[in-house]
């Protein structure tokens, strides 16, 4: 397999949220067609999706649900935990600090780091507050794989570059700049500010609203 | 025109970012290649997203910084003004209430709803907090074009039936689930939970990240 595209990966996630809310209702079978209407995109984009990662379900049969969530959670690597320690405990920090979903889906969040004396030292939802410096220490110990940046957008490089020198694997960036890190870590923008300019492009432009594939 | 991809309308949104720091500096001319290195795609890339909207620049030439950043400005709507309101002022909501970048791209939040009577009446970040049956009112009256939903995903569609009935344009999902709208209205998913999904999945697969088009 040479690659997948990054709109399939954000599509699982769609449809691992579809299959676990039908798995909740009790449901145990389902279909291309059914997936897709949630999903907003088409049944082939589904069929197409999976295709990617093997052989499920049966033709004219569907999907067994718990089968497909299970293989899906695979995929995805969600039947391991994660480590989790974020950078910047400002509102958006203690927001996140107290997100009450991470724990779905074995993210754990381990560490939280900032300079501010009134914060170091403090715990909140759960997590102590160490000092940036404490950083290499901490992600060593706790074993954190993934940082999540949330400072202000001028000391969002200096946060990625002290998680990368820590080892961590993948970077989850809700600071609205572009970081560089090596190519071996993986960034994952979370730009609300993004989605806000492209939802003013949308509503002017309805016309170029991509179709359904 | 018929339709552009989401890709590209998202990656205008990446270049107009850096015009915005290039401008800044005072650098008055850029090139493809610049743009492309530091949206980490390929200059190719850059050329064709922009060929969708006309001719900019000139061979060999690149980019005059100002012109370029104007005319993004114009074709994702930047150049008006849009009225936003919240519905759900919990942590998530109090720290977007909070957040001092909106104004740079003429969004101004206007309104704030809410259900808790510890909430509605009061004031925060300059923005009164309502309670949720005058939205109809208050997005009237204020001419709100933009909701942001910050409810817990149970209530998520509740809030976009609200807000669609009250006649927003567009919504900023932050709820982890999908909501369903009229195909008038257009909805911008923020899902952090979903970036680390994909994170997880591009940790452990990194072969299968894709290439740089």
């Amino acid at each position: 397999m040479s690659s997948v595209p990054t709109a399939t990966v954000s599509r699982l996630v769609t449809y691992l949220r579809i299959l676990t809310q039908l798995e909740a209702q009790g449901v145990k079978k389902t279909s291309s067609e059914h997936l897709a209407d949630e999903a907003q995109v088409s049944a082939f984009q589904v069929r197409k999706d999976l295709a990617y990662f093997g052989r499920f379900g049966t033709r004219g049969a569907g999907y067994t649900v718990p089968t497909l969530r299970r293989e899906l959670r695979r995929i995805l690597g969600l039947t391991r935990p994660w480590s989790a320690a974020i950078v910047g405990v400002g509102r958006l920090g203690e927001a996140i600090l107290h997100y009450p979903n991470f724990s779905d889906y074995d993210f754990v969040l381990k560490g939280a780091f900032d300079i501010d004396p009134n914060k170091v030292g403090f715990e909140l939802g759960g997590v102590k507050i160490d000092h940036i410096d404490e950083l290499p220490r901490v992600v060593r110990e706790k074993g954190i794989d993934i940082g999540f940046i949330t400072v202000p957008q001028t000391a969002a490089q200096g946060a990625a570059d002290a998680l990368v020198r820590a080892g961590v694997r993948g970077i989850l960036n809700f600071a609205p700049t572009i970081i560089d890190v090596p190519k071996e870590v993986h960034v994952e923008p979370v730009d609300f500010l993004a989605g806000l300019k492209r939802l003013s492009f949308y509503i002017l432009n309805p016309q170029l609203r991509e179709e359904l594939v």
